[in-house]
Formats: C-alpha cells, structure tokens, sequence
C-alpha cells in the first residue's frame, strides 16, 4: 500500500513509487477512513449547506429537485479545503516539518495553503505558467510559495515530484492520495445526512477525488443512489478511460473549467469510477458557461467552470433524471473575473 | 409601545399608529429580545461565517483586518431571512391566519417568502414598478403573491398599507418593527461571539435595521466596538438626518444598490443611530461599484451593492481605521446579472 503521505505517482514514475491497481483497489478508501477524516477537520470546517432553489428548479425541469452541495462557502472557496486538512492533519511531526508540496491549477494549493497556514507546516505549491493570477495571488497571500513552471498541471505535478527526490517534501497529489480522499470523501458524508430521500447526484470530474468519495460513501449508505460524471468535452481523459475500459491520456486539457482540466486518468480512481458510475457524459464550454449564469441568475452564487459542470451534466440528462431528487456539488466559487466578465458578456 | 405586528408606520400615517420617538425610544430593542429572536430563529438558520481574506487586507491596507460577515450565505442570500423569521415566529395563531404583507425592493420580501414557506403563513409581497424582476421570481416562486405598484420602495409602503387596511393582512415592515429589528440583531450577537477583539464595524444603512442591531448589541456586550454607517450619495435620508439631527426624506433614491434606496430616515431607528454612531459617511455608486470589484476577485463572493456599501465604506475611512480590526456586513448578494455585467464592465 501507498503510505499516505508519499502517494505513487503515476506522471512521474521516476518520483515516487507508481502504483498498480493492486495497490489502490476499486474501493481505495473506506468508511472508517472518511470518519477518521471528518473528525481530523471537524475542528476547522463547518457542513456546507445543502439547498434547493425554487427558480433552479423551475429552470431544470421536469419535476427534478436539484440539491446544491455549496462548497464553495469553504473558507478558500472550494472543496479542496477538506482534502489539504485531511492529508496535512495525518502527517506527523517529522514530515510537518520536511514541509509539503503540490501541484494545482488552483482549488488544491488554496487548500494546502489554507491548512498550512492553520498548522503552520510550510507549504510549496507548483502551478503551471500562465496559471489563474488571482489564484496565485491566494495562495501566496495565505502564505504559501508558488512555483510558476511547466505548460499545464501535468508538467506542474512532475515540478512538484522533483521537489520531493532533491528537496525531501512531502508530496500531497491532488488525488493520488488516501487522505485526499477521504477528505473530499467527507463532503458526501455530510450529503447522506442533509438528504437521505436522494436518488443521485452528478459530479464533475477532473481527477476524481470526489467522486471517489461520493461513490464509497453512497455504496456503504445509501446504495439506491446513482452517480453521473462529468467531464469537460475539451479535456476528457477520465471520460475516454472510462469508455475505453482501461486508463488513457489525451493530449490536451482545453477547457475554461480549470479545476478540471487534466490530461491524465489515475490508476487510483479509474477503477472505482469504472465500477461505481451510473454514466459518465461530456459537457462543452458553452453547456458550462450556461451553468454559471443559471446559477447566478437563480441562487446568485458565483460559482467556477468545474463547478458548475455537474449542473451542466444535469441539464444535459434531465430527461433520464425526471421527477428525482439529484445533488449537484458546487465544488468551487473561484472564478477569476476575467472569465467572469466572458461568461456574462455570452463570449463562453 | 406599538404591538410588534402591527408596526407604526410614518410613510402611511393613515394606516396605523405613527410612533413617535417615545414610542420607540433610542433603544427601541433589549439584548433580551435579540436574544429571544436568536431561539425562534436557530432551528431554521445556521451562523453565517466571519471570514478574513489575506489578499482583501492587503488590498485595503494599512493594516487593517477586514471581517467579512457573509449574510449572502445566507438560504434567501441576505440578512433579512433573519427579519423575516424573527418577525413570522412572533405571530400568533390569528394573525398568522390572516397572512402577512411586506413591501420591498426585494431581500426583505424574500426574508418574508421563506419564512412564510416554511411556517405555512400567506405572504404578500408589494414592490414598485420596475422592480428586480430576479428578485420578484425569487419571491413568487417561493410562494408569495407579488404586486407591482408604485414608483420606489416608498410607494410600494403604501400598497401595503391599503392592503393592511381593506384585507385586514398584518403588516411585516422592512424596519419599523420590533421583531425585524431584532432579527437583524441576531447577526450582531455572532459577531460578538466570533470576533471578541472587534475594534470597529463599517455598516451599509438604508432602514437602518441591522445598524440597530449592531449598536444594541455591541453596547450591551462590546462597548468599545466605534461603529460607521455608510449610504449611497444619492439615496442619502439617513444620512442627512444624522448630519440634520432630525428625520429628514429626500426627494429622490437613485443608486443601483436598491437594498439601502429608500427616501425616507425613520423614527423607530433614527434615535440610535444618531446616539451610537461613530460617524456616517456617503459613498458614491462607482465606489460601491469598485468595492463589489474587490469582493469578486479577492473572496469571490457575489456581493450586491447594499453588501458591497460597508466596504466601500472602509475603503473610505481606511486612514482612520488603520490596524484596526473591522467588521464589514455583507448584507447580501442578491446582485442581477444586467448589474452585475455593467459591474465587471466597469459601466458602473
């Protein structure tokens, strides 16, 4: 097994140990884990808010309750807050003090950042150049050192790999790691509770981490309900690998929806999304962009491109969802306002 | 002293008993109502965070910490859910059948549609011609019966108050009413608990309702906290009343932050304004307009311009507010996408 802190690393396989199947398994994560999690972060989250709309719903017809998870009311505004306390809260004295990296187009080195801050473990994150400015600007500002270097989060993770072989940090992968897991895991925990009567619930996918958690969570409470991904058409390795039947990489991540664009599938989540998932669909940037400003218009959020992708997957089965009760997860709020700006302007 | 339920009410002299200072006194509310209000209230809403921002502080300097009271978390995105079910709670089993009316420019009717949603009591909301038509699919499709009528939120008053009269509905006004304002204090009472080393808060007025409450409440349990009232230039009763020493309306409300557009200064909430602030100031609505800028790229957090007036507020007094630590409400977010493209436009 992976030790939790130094997870494999598929990118990279020179870093760290690359893991098989075998070593992840279909479920990666139990429920004893995901409790283990909560109560590690209970003392620094509160339950985010589970809520319908009654102009949401008119909009989304026919008959669906849409049920937004507001994550992004997370202190850095998206859920990735759970997973950095999860993994950071696990280390233990020694490794605190190595210091931890990651890499991130943004929401996982906020929440790294964030946990670093509250822990006072210092906290290196490697972003691709030309990443979001004003999620640089947070991260820096809660204190953390951001290293602008490589063309995309790829090339950012294989950054942050060398950091761990000639510097000793601590890796915490954005999803290759079983307290990021869990911690993402924590969310669906909440979910059970605010609405047990749910029949599914369609998440966004970029790397997987909380789909992950939804699945093994929903499996072990309330296995009636189904989960739908998403995937940004224009970045859709994790849909490919899963039509495919095996893990794939594309050669591009081309998608405003930052939060998920990735080239790559992972060993440690492909498996349980093979066999946890309802379906699995793409949605393009303008299916996304439509998203935004239907939340905007009907809950007056600002929620982020992969944020609102889940709506957009609900849009786009709302035939097949007629008449359920479905979670959405706004897993983010952090749209830059440049973005903003194209997204009610109809230029996305 | 005029039954919480059927509030005085100086706009409509007619339709019930103008108050009259002694009717209301300088501190109209006792920290044991709020506090009563804060039990009827708790089953149906959480506390809102206290959130600092690094990068907002850094932006505002010089040293001061910025308090962000997130109200636009709130199920209806603003504070007035809190006036709302504080004032729906009070009523009895007769008044209740009878069924509320409120008049608004949107947030506190809202307050009134969810309360009423969830208490089972008939709300009829009064807004002027032209209102928010966001905020009016809001209300109705939360369950209320709109009426469009009159030319600003004063007019919209008198509706009400003819409804009152010829339909015998009980009166919720938006601040001249006990329960009201001691639903917005509830807020204060958080405050006090989350930020024990308070310096000073920075209030957006247009009512003056959760002003009151603040200054209740830090009076009785934070005396040192200086508190700062801010209005639109150019929807400025309150404030020229305060400069003026007495009530004064104006002739005109022409600012886009509708929350605080109101002609009038009122008699139940005047006195203690005019005991307890540290100061009031005006800001004009490119400042308020830059200030829902701030908000967007450093909390990214959709603030609309009654939420953003405290901030625009502190931007104003940052000299006199260096190093200290400052609380700024976020009344609300309930920004429509036509404003809030000319914000991010920078058409406003």
């Amino acid at each position: 097994m992976p030790t939790p802190n130094a997870p494999a690393e598929e990118d990279a396989p020179g870093a760290t140990r690359a893991p098989t199947e075998n070593d992840w398994g279909a479920w990666p994560i139990s429920l004893d884990e995901i409790r283990a999690a909560r109560e590690r972060i209970r003392p620094f989250l509160h339950t985010t808010p589970l809520r319908r709309y009654p102009e949401l719903d008119a909009t989304v017809g026919p008959g669906i309750a849409v049920l937004v998870k507001h994550e992004n009311h997370q202190p850095t505004g998206s859920f990735k807050v759970r997973n950095g306390l999860a993994a950071l809260t696990a280390l233990d004295r020694a490794a605190r003090a190595r210091g931890v990296v990651g890499a991130t187009r943004g929401n996982h080195g906020q929440g790294l950042a964030f946990a670093g801050s509250l822990l006072g473990i210092p906290v290196t994150i490697c972003v691709p150049l030309g990443n979001n400015p004003e999620k640089n600007a947070a991260m820096r500002a809660m204190g953390a050192t951001v290293i602008e270097h490589g063309r995309d989060y790829d090339e950012a993770v294989e950054v942050a790999n060398r950091l761990v072989r000639e510097r000793g940090m601590v890796l915490v992968h954005s999803t290759l790691n079983r307290d990021v897991l869990a911690g993402a895991a924590t969310m669906a925990l909440e979910i059970v509770e605010q609405e047990p009567a749910l029949d599914a619930a369609v998440v966004a996918v970029g790397g997987g981490s909380h789909a992950v958690g939804l699945l093994t969570v929903f499996r072990a409470l309330a296995p009636r309900v189904r989960v739908y991904a998403v995937q940004a058409s224009g970045a859709a390795a994790s849909y490919a690998s899963w039509r495919a039947g095996h893990p794939v990489s594309v050669s591009a991540a081309r998608t405003f929806a930052d939060g998920i664009a990735t080239r790559n599938a992972y060993d440690a989540t492909f498996p349980t999304l093979r066999e946890g998932l309802a379906d699995f669909i793409t949605v393009d940037d303008a299916a996304i962009a439509d998203a935004i400003r239907l939340f905007l218009r009907t809950t007056h959020n600002l929620v982020e491109g992969a944020g609102a992708a889940g709506l957009a997957g609900v849009l786009a089965l709302r035939d097949r969802l007629a008449g359920q009760r479905v979670a959405v997860i706004v897993t983010g709020g952090n749209l830059d306002l440049a973005t903003l700006r194209q997204v009610v302007n109809g230029e996305l």
